[in-house]
């Protein structure tokens, strides 16, 4: 018989379907042949020597041979800076001027290369380019939440191969961060524990579906995770907001990044995948019951109507036995 | 610039990306060739002939050739109904044994077929068939929840092509039911207004999203849609549960559901599509603040790290030309 869990966190329910359960290898992607990309395309133009308008670039980390990592304006943007925050209320209409930030993060200068296969210092370049635009966006008194997030692979919602990662910075607080919010809080004043703290504590403890411990920073596969390999990594230190990071977390953050998604890269065969870094609304600031983290998400299987029609889940996997995959799987030792 | 909107149901902020718009038709699928499947296949286990053990079924509607529409257990159920509902809970976790029931409609003998290609006869045995495992399961005392739903394609989640739905009932309500419920009630209580119905007599007043009316049902593309044509079908009576639902009623609903179905199937060239009916708790039971209804997604853009990471979505359609595009799509005069 199936179980249900309840995610502590976003207190959804998901059934762990144990009677459809595969061996966690047997989510690996199949494919027909190995894709093997160009170093550099063309028509790309996030490519060395594409680069379009450079006055549109809002950062970018160099060294003698040029740019490392660019932050550019998306080209076709779900918001833009320019413009008032204005509201409209009609009866039970509620709308809002689409101001707002989405940039694209170019992560490196060559097309064919993924986070899994960058080195430790160009992941650490990359989560630079983050801080610095999180810090500089959130002065602005339109934007309410900053989002980042990475979509790689066309399940995952993009068809750039050029490895890459958005910004989007929103001028309301999204009613799903709210919501997460409130029950966050009546768990600080029910028990005085911050519920991520505690969550953490509970995996460490439990040690049953750990993927990685660093310095700083703990990777989890969790006790009601939505969907197969669906990840979670948290720092130690209880902060609300990704941009209190630290240099030294930084590092350590883009060697946890490098493991979990090379975990992924071999052991699953270069799986599409989402991960996003769920960060406290900005007027929230630093508050004893929110905790950043960042949530990694495999698209190995798919959401259908009873996720659609109910919010809850069915996981064909078994947290424990995809946890135990992934921290025993081998890297190839000619892994970069 | 883009508009955000809040859907008042869901609470749900959606960004409606005019930038990225696209033409209505231009989310028509474009396929290679036309699938063109056969009547039977020998391997299908939904197929006029092989049936496997009858004792199994648990309701069918038949005539003088045979079956029409059977319902049967799913074969790799998420949820069984032998056990006990038995709680587990230990510090911050929460478990349920997975008892419940996980039907699978068979909804016509043929293979080749597809709602928006079925009689209104047709669809209203598969309406009936909904009402009765309704009807009966909800006698059930470890069910709190009865989730209706169909998968059409690959996209939404079945690799199965013979037509057909599915119904799980779980022994939890799910939190998404109990938080949009608490939101319902609180509108309630501010306003003395069923939610749903004013949102009805929102779109009908406005009359700028409507697709269809009809006698008993009204189907409209809402003011803030979470994706191109995401469609709500509402009574226009205010009942909570859909096992209220009145033969007039299905009769109606089965022409309405065609119709829909049929646009969808002509108009963007039979996309996949899921749809669910959305009903009340059963130990609700009637309330004056919710309102069943069915919702339909088309899965022609997919969800990306943004919905992921932010719970909220972006529309790169507007829900006015959507619904004018689908009202005024002929379709073709030999539809059966």
């Amino acid at each position: 018989m199936s179980e249900l869990r309840q995610n502590i966190i976003t207190r959804d329910w998901v059934i762990i379907a144990t009677e459809r359960a595969k061996r966690p290898d047997q989510f690996a992607i199949k494919r027909e042949k190995k894709i093997i990309l160009p170093h550099y395309k063309p028509h790309c133009p996030f490519c060395l020597g594409n680069e379009e308008d450079i006055r549109l670039e809002s950062f970018r980390i160099s060294d003698d041979h040029g740019w490392k990592v660019r932050v550019i304006p998306n080209k076709y943007p779900a918001l833009s800076p320019v413009g008032e925050r204005v509201r409209f209320t009609d009866n039970i209409h509620r709308a809002l001027s689409g101001v707002g930030f989405h940039d694209v993060i170019v992560e490196h200068p060559r097309h064919d290369l993924t986070t899994a296969l960058l080195s430790v210092e160009d992941i650490a370049d990359i989560l630079f380019a983050y801080r610095h635009r999180y810090s500089q966006i959130r002065q602005d008194p339109r934007i309410e939440t900053v989002i980042i997030f990475k979509n790689h692979g066309d399940s995952a919602g993009t068809s750039l191969e050029h490895p890459h990662s958005q910004l989007a910075a929103t001028p309301v607080v999204p009613f799903q961060f709210r919501s997460r919010i409130d029950d966050a809080i009546r768990f600080f004043d029910d028990t005085g524990d911050c519920i991520f703290c505690r969550t953490i504590q509970d995996e460490l403890t439990e040690n049953k579906r750990i993927l990685l411990e660093t310095e700083y920073f703990v990777a989890f596969i969790p006790y009601a995770a939505l969907s197969p390999f669906h990840t979670w990594i948290f720092p130690r230190r209880h902060t609300s907001s990704f941009h209190k990071i630290t240099d030294f977390e930084i590092f350590d953050l883009a060697y946890m990044m490098k493991m979990i998604l090379s975990k992924l890269y071999y052991g699953l065969n270069n799986p599409d995948y989402n991960y996003t870094i769920r960060s406290s609304p900005i007027a929230e600031g630093e508050t004893k019951y929110f905790h950043w983290y960042i949530a990694i998400v495999p698209r190995v299987t798919r959401q259908a109507g009873f996720e659609l029609g109910s919010g809850m889940y069915i996981n064909t996997a078994l947290p424990e036995e995809s946890a135990e995959f992934l921290r025993t799987f081998p890297l190839p030792l000619s892994h970069p």
